[in-house]
């Protein structure tokens, strides 16, 4: 009976993931907080017969006077048994589409996608620490690999293929520093989803298909994967056929 | 006869790239526009015999304005032949005593590191399409590479790791985006050296060792290394025995 703390829960891939943790037996999964940083309709819809189970906390991950205020606040929800998984799921994917050189949002792409993840995690730190699992899930993305960029050129968004890279190389500053308490970080490849991030329909899989496999490293993987960047697995899209080359889900690590 | 800009060239590396090319013939090197971003001193007596082929300009790479004002000044000395060959070499190591989680510094970082070094590049690109060489070297460092993290573990300094993952990120997409324009844009290692930033005399190498390994590259080396890491090559480093396993200068490639 786990917990677990999702940030940027009000639509998309971590709306998903709530509504995958909640339909899910109390013995794998207690309590769920939903952070979100504004009004969320779709999530009060969601998790309306939730019995208690969510909670919802206000946390803008670049602003750090919330993200404490919304620590004290989980603290006072989990008690002394802390919080047993961080998902740093908020997330923005800005555009420059006359090349690299006309990127002018580097700077809030890094806010957003590297600041907030620090901010948000140390913050939560002690809860987690006092936590059983003690796992902290950075989501990432194969466009954050440097390797890889060749591949993904065609695709004008460099602000958030660089803030990933830098959030790759935070997530395993985190996993080195503290592997010996017993934790993991990871930075996880959800997939290409169906949101608004990811541009609707022209998307592999739903965000529901991307929760349910991101759930499935989540809760099956431990320190194996810590300072790794797991990609999900999903039966169908583990081979380059289907998934045109770049976007194979198998399972495997991907390069940096 | 090519020309060169150095940021950061009041001491440290810049300081030796500039003393090193001023030595070079002139069927080799042109002008050297020497960028420092207030006194310089030593740069002022390395270079007073120079014959005029070191013009000094003010450049403080997180000033848009002073990298704009810059760039004119230096248009208006090289004049319609352009710019061969950028480097951009300023940069801050800053560090974080308690842990990742006591980093309060990964924006200043971020900001000199990454940001200084794409608003410097975007500023200059106009003048080196003009040059011949197209030439962009961003100084890197093994400490930037993600996959070799575990064995810098020891070094407490994450936001200089981190930035500089985001820098070699920033370098691939301007590699990606200019290749068929004939430019070469590298992340190049010049190896620990015995700089203020290096920690002085427990480094590897000179100042001057690491300008001239890192000129080779940069006189000897093209596309084959646009959007590369490469490690300087320095005779004696080249085996893990010196080199205590890290710092293996050797001439590849390093891992992002
Ligand atoms: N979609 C994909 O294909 C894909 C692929 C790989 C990785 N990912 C990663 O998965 C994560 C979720 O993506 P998504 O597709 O679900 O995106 P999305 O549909 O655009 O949702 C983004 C979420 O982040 C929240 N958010 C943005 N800025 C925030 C801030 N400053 N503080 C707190 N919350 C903030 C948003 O809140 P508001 O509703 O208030 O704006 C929203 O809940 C992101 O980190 C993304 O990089 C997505
Ligand atoms: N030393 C090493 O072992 C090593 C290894 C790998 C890579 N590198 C890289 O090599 C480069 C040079 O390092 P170094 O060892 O020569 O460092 P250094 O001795 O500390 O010199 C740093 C230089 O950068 C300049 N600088 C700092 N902030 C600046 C700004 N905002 N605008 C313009 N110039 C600025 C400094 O100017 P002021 O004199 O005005 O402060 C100085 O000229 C750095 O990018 C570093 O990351 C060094």
């Amino acid at each position: 009976m786990a917990s677990f703390l999702i940030t940027g829960a009000s639509r998309g891939l971590g709306l998903a993931l709530v509504k995958d943790l909640v339909s899910r037996p109390s013995s794998e999964v207690g309590k769920v907080i939903a952070a979100v940083r504004g009004d969320a309709p779709a999530l009060s819809e969601a998790t309306q017969d939730s019995f208690g189970r969510v909670s919802v906390v206000k946390l803008d991950v670049t602003d750090q006077a919330s993200i404490k205020k919304a620590a004290a606040e989980v603290e006072s929800i989990l008690g002394d048994k802390g919080l047993d998984v961080l998902i740093n799921n908020a997330g923005i994917c800005q555009y420059a589409f006359n090349g690299v050189t006309s990127m002018d949002n580097l700077e809030e792409s890094f806010n957003v996608n590297v600041m907030g993840v620090h901010w948000t995690t140390r913050e939560f730190l002690p809860l987690l620490k006092k936590g059983r699992l003690k796992k902290v899930v950075n989501m990432s993305t194969t466009l954050g690999s440097i390797g890889l960029a060749p591949m993904a050129a065609a695709l004008p968004a460099p602000a958030y293929k660089i803030s990933k890279a830098a959030l790759n190389a935070l997530t395993v500053q985190y996993a080195l520093d503290h592997q010996k308490e017993g934790f993991t970080f990871l930075a996880l490849c959800p997939g290409w989803l169906k949101t608004d991030l990811g541009g609707g329909d022209m998307a592999d899989l739903t965000a529901e298909e991307g929760a349910k496999a991101s759930l499935d490293i989540i809760f099956n993987k431990g320190q194996e994967v810590n300072g790794q960047m797991p990609k999900v697995f999903v039966e169908g899209w583990e081979t380059a056929e289907k998934a045109k080359g770049f976007n194979v889900y198998d399972g495997t690590n991907a390069p940096w």
